[in-house]
């Protein structure tokens, strides 16, 4: 087997680091004098001590590069200790969390999930807010370098697509991964600096602004409030829906707009079709509750788009519950969740480029099946694309829709409703975040599901938050056999 | 455009059978006395009369060979044709129903789906009844044929890897297709034949004996009581469930067999691992109601074997309603439905060998991942397996699941409620028959849903039924422009 102490020694160094960042809210909690900040200093000590011991273990086995074997490891293995330590917070703190709750509550925070199990949030320590909005913030910008940097490397999903684009196009301008992460980091934190600002302009508390901001950007949805985005009906929404949006675009273009390049952004097919799909499902759903329901125009439009944009993009807030316009918008946000936003983005699920090479690839297709001798090869961003590529596409479809059916089968097994099983393992696959049902829903928690229910949603968060191929390749005997 | 008169004069003439075939039920109402013949005599004379003119008006285009598309022109023709003319007794017989409601019964009868709008069944005149399981046992051996004579020619859907197959492996004995389609007609009637008897020996009375036969064979479904198998618990159920099984085997196989050659049935890894799977079913099943429901050891495999075989063959008999079992079995018993029996059989949705060909494509990625210089071929039976095949049944998945999604969308807009849209769009979708939920489900019925979901229902079990793809193809303009 290959050598695993490089990965140990970046996981604990990893490690340490998030425990370092657990002083901001010690910061707040000391701030605010509500006697809750030795929780995190608790937390913090424990997590700095453990992540430096793993460090130092490994650290004689470091190496200039990594394998590739070693790369896929470390990226599992980074979303799944992170957890291990960030939910120590809740374990300790007001929650007053059993283990496996404050996992989760963790798990859905790095994998910008936004699914939680905690109810009263209204009244927790404001630390203990701050952390669940700082981790689905650090699972933000961490997914976006992962997608950008690793995933296209590893091939993994259809990413490789991107390949030759991070460091083609802007190529000249950025020559290496480290300083590209290091750009989208910048944008990453200006973004949410701008909208946390918008959202204090249009009324929301500077608290309230923040964790929402952090929130927003990283496309998870927790929230401070039980209620959600429930408590800031109106502009706010119009507000968020921008910002959900800007959050699900390819953080790449943004990099290309600073150095002076827009045409990028502009051509970008990847971007129109995200675009024209949102407004198509705002026109559908706003319609329907006009003429179904009888709804008010402005209401429909703008809890469509809020709704719309909270879903397609993964985010999960709610602002109403839409289970209650009827059961056709409930059938179609189940759907709309399944298509998410765009690659390089902080965004989730099947991914809209997925869905074009999709299409592409099955025109093709049919083309050939009544013209089996002419030639003709489906194109993304009117470049034509490569047989592997398209392959690599399709069998991520594939498991994911296998793997969709598995975690609701095995949800089911552990007693939960049909409903609650297959919303719950499309939420949790796809990071969304709220299911469907009472339970799971809009206006529901996760906390009244079983443990094991728990547990295998958690995996599914961190399956789905690495496109699936990022664990499942290490599931092979081969793998660990180099 | 291409000329349709060929395949009008084929459509026309096979139009004029179905009327003959009128004369059967006629017969039999005479037989009865119940003065409901003159129903099939008006609708036999109707059919045949109009057959009779589409194809005359066609005649003097009449060639030899079809080209590609005008043979998928045909197969989806009299797949939409027939149907017309089937559902008059349904119009004008003692079910007194509108077109919509005959229309739906009809193709439900000709895809093999059993999906029914009628209740009441045992007190209908017997004719209807038998032209009910006539439909879908002419379904059944229609669908066999173009799966193994059409479909492999259309390079449909991967089933272009039995291309070879079919006139190989038997081909020293049959050398053309007529060949084949008789002697599986053949062997489609004798095994009809010993069905019925075998279920005559167990007790159902001669007339029960026949339909069931008629539509286990087809892997239909339709019952001639509301109670569907309810009627015969006990043996009856394992005779059904063996019955259910050889129905969804590969046919050629059979053909083989009588040829003195067992070892192709033998060693075939489509059949292992279709039994296999019902296997693991049955006991999880059977386990689930031990341990969770505390049920009795026979009857919790019974009805474990019975409603497995009757879901994943397609054929879609309830003895029970296994809604009943709990949460569990629910959810488990609809990913069942997805997965279906052989192909070259009259079983449907996405079938054994494709997630074969799938579980094996996905396997060669994932070594190709993290090991991209290495050479790796999928294989199925032994065999490697070429790219053009892999993307096909990649793209069948594709579209099946996106069809389904677009059927549920579509069905939740005309008001249906969650649960009733997908498990009825996978019902009809994957011809299986009985969906979930009160409305729907085992022991319920078709009947209530509004027109429209009856439209989209009906087109749904057409495209399903033919393997999507041979709908799909004419649904571009340049299949049109040759
Ligand atoms: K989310
Ligand atoms: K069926």
């Amino acid at each position: 087997m290959f050598d695993l102490r490089p990965v140990g020694y970046v996981i604990g160094l990893l490690v340490a680091v998030l425990g370092a960042t657990m002083l901001l809210p010690m910061a707040l909690d000391i701030y605010q004098g509500n006697g809750h900040w030795d929780v995190f200093f608790q937390s913090a000590v424990i997590s700095t001590l453990s992540g430096g011991l793993i460090a130092l273990a490994c650290a004689n086995g470091v190496e200039d590069r990594l394998s590739i074997q070693q790369t896929f490891v470390l990226t599992t293995g980074v979303w799944l200790a992170l957890p291990v330590f960030a939910a120590l917070p809740f374990v300790l703190g007001a929650t007053e969390a059993r283990y496996v709750d404050a996992f989760f509550e963790a798990m859905s925070g790095l994998t910008t999930t936004g699914a939680t199990v905690f109810s009263g949030l209204d009244s927790l320590p404001q630390g203990l807010l701050l952390w669940r909005s700082m981790l689905q913030w650090f699972g933000g910008v961490g997914i976006i370098v992962v997608a950008m940097v690793f995933l296209p490397e590893l091939r993994v999903g259809g990413m490789q697509i991107f390949r030759s684009e991070a460091f083609d196009t802007g190529g000249k301008v950025l020559p290496r991964a480290v300083e590209i992460a290091s750009h989208i980091s910048w944008i990453y934190l200006v973004l949410t600096v701008i909208c946390a600002l918008s959202y204090n302009a249009v009324g929301l508390p500077p608290f309230d602004a923040l964790n929402h901001a952090l929130t927003t950007i990283a496309t998870g949805g927790f929230s401070t409030h039980d209620a959600s985005f429930g408590l800031y009906q109106g502009v706010p929404e119009y507000v968020a829906a921008v910002f959900m949006i800007l959050a699900s675009l390819p953080f790449v273009r943004y990099v290309q707009l600073l150095a002076g390049q827009a045409r990028p952004m502009l051509r970008d097919s990847q971007v129109h079709i995200y675009l024209a799909t949102i407004a198509v499902f705002v026109l559908v759903i706003a319609a329907f509750r006009v003429i179904a329901n009888g709804d008010q125009y402005e209401r429909a439009f703008r809890e469509g788009i809020f709704n719309v944009t909270s879903i397609i993009s993964g985010t999960g807030y709610s602002s109403v519950d839409y289970q209650l316009w009827g059961n056709f918008p409930v059938v179609l946000f189940f759907f709309i969740g399944l298509i998410g936003g765009c690659a390089g983005s902080t965004s989730c699920s099947i991914k809209i480029f997925r869905y074009q090479l999709l299409f592409s690839a099955i025109l093709v297709q049919i083309k050939k099946i009544y013209a089996p001798h002419g030639f003709f090869q489906p194109r993304y961003q009117g470049r034509p694309v490569d047989d592997e590529v398209l392959s690599s596409v399709m069998s991520f479809f594939v498991y994911f829709v296998v793997t969709l059916g598995t975690i609701t089968v095995l949800l089911g097994a552990t007693g939960l409703d049909a409903t609650t099983a297959l919303s719950g393992a499309a939420a949790t696959l796809a990071n969304i975040g709220p299911g469907l049902g009472d339970q799971i829903g809009p206006s529901g928690n996760f906390a009244g599901l079983n443990d094991t229910a728990k547990w295998i949603m958690s995996a599914a968060m961190l399956i789905g938050r690495l496109e699936l191929m990022a664990v499942y390749v290490m599931l092979t005997l081969q793998f660990w056999r180099v």
